[in-house]
């Protein structure tokens, strides 16, 4: 079994809250991530995909159609953007990394079927001492 | 000549743009960063000071007591926090990187000088791609 | 499936050897590692822990919680300190990546468990070139 | 169960083409990874393998046999050469990143084998931002 | 005094060599760098300008714009080349990194000229363990 | 003018205090750097050297040189060794990170510029936190 990797980046701004919560308990909670003015990261994500060696281009999927599908579905979305405020996939999810991540994965499982592997897993760095991996 | 750097990290929001400027003109001059609901970044922070070896103690300063400066003058000033809206010393002042590395160096030169070192320079990363250096 | 990794450092001294070994013995399986003065490194450890996602949190746990946790149980009695000499979960123990990961995994499974979550794997970075994961 | 990685690195030259296709297609096919006078790459190689910890040297493998295998078996082939022209166990074989991680694998199982742990995965990175996982 | 720094990267096989050495001379001078059928590196390019920052902008200069620029004069040129064999500006030079250095350093002057700034300093990687900095 | 640098890493345990100090004022002054059976570190070395590119060879200085240099009179000293018991040029010194990188300048100088080069500076990494550079 082989798989290859994509890495691809995004800025975003967001808040972890629940407006069913207290000022309070959100502090409590979620802590400084539950500024009402929001904060934001620098992510950084890894697509991995799965599947068998192609004999007549010796790829697994081209890189190229791989990262054009990640920049189409989920950069072009959520780079320079608010996950609150801005993102279909993400409304009415609390932002989390792991919300977010699982939100990654839903968006592009079709899409890296179509290019005939598997997806295997979405890692999401949130900062370079937290991070998140999804597998479906 | 001895120069000792300290790296501390923050997490932040911010938006480029002027109240001055038109949306279009907005978006020509500060592009994706002039978006209205905010993005935001993992900064990383480079504070370096110069000066002479202490003989007793071998420390050009005390790492424990830079840190602690840098934390209390800045980062918990700026950690989880929207730039333009919660940070004192960045009030009407556009958020860019190169305005922020000149605000911190105005914050923390006095301090340094009180540890009996000199504030050398002041080095910024908003991305791993672009990095500002100021040296007063 | 989600896993969530929370990076945590600590800075050690250690010497690999055997007390029923000569000293050229020792220097012919652990080479420098055998040093008797000692020699160290800084260490990085990745916990990760597998479970659910909270739909009330967006969480599957608390990094706070799962920091405090491994802070308390493993980088307060690393951190500065001499493996072989000062740490009581690796007494009687040889110092070797393999040896202390596994001991970390020994230490961090229960109170993982108790914050409802299973502790997947430690990854443990001696050097930039080396490392070590265990999955209990 | 334990798993030990060691990274290496080797610096090559390679283009990606099939005789049988024209320029054009490999073109379409490989972009500019199909210049007919080379490019190259700082690979980085993460051999990952697999066994228990022997009690007597705390080791799953001593890393200075590993190492020794991968540079005599790997690096000392690859390293400032050519993969397309000068790599015995890539004649024949198109020079992706997936066919170079297939081929390690299948040079290093055996001899690590001998080592008396089990080869569990070879991980190559092309760039910061493309890698491959091979296990077999 | 203010920088500002943008990192680009490209990917290239060179040679290290002269025709009026002998083989066995190039060997001994260049190393496996001097291996006839190439090889290959990801070279990491930092570009650091120097000037004031505009008070209308808060820019120093538009990092859109210098990477542009980048990116037409040296990285379109460079990226997936011979450096010996297909770059303008390398033409009948040794293709060492201090010479790649200077001459990246040559074709920027200008245009970071025009753009308002100085160009204050071209810093390459060759390896994670050599780079050249070239101060004009 | 020109720069270029060349990283060595070596991994070594060391101790913060004064034989004059009681055990309380070296624990206020050094923290958990004073520990009594040592702790160690991960040491990144770059070494910087100035000069002129030698038109011949596109070189400042041969790098297998320099490092050869670097290997001799400092990493094969420090390398897994006692920094304050077993290293000759650090002999009767506090053994910080800003009295080590003198001494390192110290030890290079006179061998670098007998390779036609001048020493530009010395830089060490005691974490990722923390740097020292060295200008003589």
């Amino acid at each position: 079994m082989i798989h290859i990797t994509r890495r691809e980046r995004f800025n975003a701004a967001h808040r972890l809250f629940r407006n069913d919560y207290t000022d309070e308990k959100n502090l409590e909670i979620f802590g400084k991530c539950s500024n009402p003015n929001w904060h934001g990261h620098n992510y950084e994500l890894f697509v991995t995909v799965a599947g068998d060696i192609n004999p007549e281009t010796g790829f697994l999927v081209n890189l190229k159609d791989l990262s054009k599908i990640i920049n189409e579905k989920i950069i072009d979305k959520l780079d320079h953007k608010n996950i609150n405020l801005e993102v279909d996939f993400m409304k009415d999810k609390l932002a989390s990394t792991e919300n977010l991540a699982k939100a990654i994965w839903e968006e592009l499982q079709n899409p890296v079927e179509k290019l005939g592997a598997k997806l295997h897993s979405i890692k999401l760095y949130e900062t370079e001492n937290n991070f998140v991996e999804y597998f479906g």
